[in-house]
């Protein structure tokens, strides 16, 4: 499921409504209308297009009364600000994904004895013990709630340096010019290669990367562009 | 705004449209309706309600013509899961914002003087320079994609944790039983603060209250609950 299809789920409030009640339990047609106050067609056809999504799926019960449920764990995240509208939907990561790789960030849980400076690999708490297993959760949960403030705190930041980044340039074209700074700073490219990543046609970039070069803040060798070394 | 609110706005494709263009510059009204494809007036309503949500804003050139752009930072994240419906928006964290108070997360920035094992305080890129400027742009934008992997990998360990802790609980109750056992490991609480915690009335977790200070799972003093020590 990509964002725009999530987000056009989530932009009804009776859909809204109808996870939140399946993610506190199961639910028939009729527990879910008479919740809502909505009728039970209404609530048939949101419960198709949750379906459809993949959000939500049905079983029978003994009775063969078929209930609902959530079926899928999804996670959105959008940012608005003056230089991004971003949306990125993502399914969860197993937890055997290694995060070693990240190079900004360190994790460190008490309960996962793999826990390294490095990062976390795969914090297993194997144990069937309900204390232990209760202040895992807490942990993670925590660890959520820091993950998020710190995102908040990575994009105001984001938007000062983008904001100072640009009155620096001061040109006309102070927002190309940050994009193909950006571009360059990624990893060496060509102009074919840079016209791609800020989304210009190659002529429109030529003479601006010609000038970040003639500034010493670009490099050229062969055709490839790269941002200069610090002084 | 809530998050509610901010479904809303983004439930409509032409809406999110609308902001993906703004974000690459500010434009005037018809400009977007070329754009789109979409009459003057559709697009006149759209913006109103982006106005009124505070996400865009309109100024007048010299010739007073109006032109709107992104007037604000927003920030959303919906988590959806079997046992979650979660959705949270806030404005970005300044950078003045204490990161060293999180328990769980370290982040180290290479260009932030300020950065220590235990956090980020305020990473200041005050020089002019625009070869540092782009660096430590590009290294807060590789930090938020660690932090958006990083989320997801916690969002799984959740999940996973829950269904452990729900099977090695089994009982009818074992949903209520998890959320009780996570409000008591938040802080010690009497049934009153427990009952609204886990959203059940005081006379419905009473009794598996009982169940969890017998089997030594939780203590109680005074009529406060708290969970037991760990072996």
């Amino acid at each position: 499921m990509d964002s725009a299809e999530f987000l056009d789920i989530l932009g009804n409030a009776n859909r809204r409504r109808i996870l939140r009640l399946l993610a506190e339990r199961p639910c028939y047609v009729t527990e879910i209308s008479d919740f809502l106050g909505v009728s039970p067609k209404a609530v048939i056809d949101h419960l198709e297009k949750l379906e459809a999504a993949g959000l939500v799926e049905s079983r029978t019960d003994k009775k063969r009364r078929k209930y609902f449920s959530i079926a899928r764990h999804v996670r959105l995240e959008v940012t608005v600000s003056p230089y991004e509208f971003g949306t990125k939907s993502a399914y969860p990561a197993s937890s055997r994904l290694d995060l070693t790789s990240c190079r900004q960030l360190s994790i460190e849980l008490e309960h996962d004895p793999d826990a390294t400076d490095s990062g976390v690999t795969a914090s297993d708490v194997e144990a069937d013990d309900v204390v232990s297993l209760t202040q895992a959760l807490r942990d993670v949960q925590q660890l959520e709630n820091e993950l998020s403030l710190a995102q908040r705190w990575a994009q105001g930041r984001l938007t000062e340096l983008r904001e100072h980044l640009e009155s620096v340039l001061d040109d006309d074209q102070s927002r190309l010019l940050a994009n193909l700074l950006l571009a360059l700073a990624d990893e060496p490219a060509d102009i074919e290669e840079l016209s791609r990543d800020v989304g210009a046609p190659p002529d429109v970039i030529e003479e601006p990367l010609s000038e970040l070069v003639a500034e010493g803040i670009a490099e050229e060798n062969g055709g490839t562009y790269r941002l200069a070394d610090e002084e």
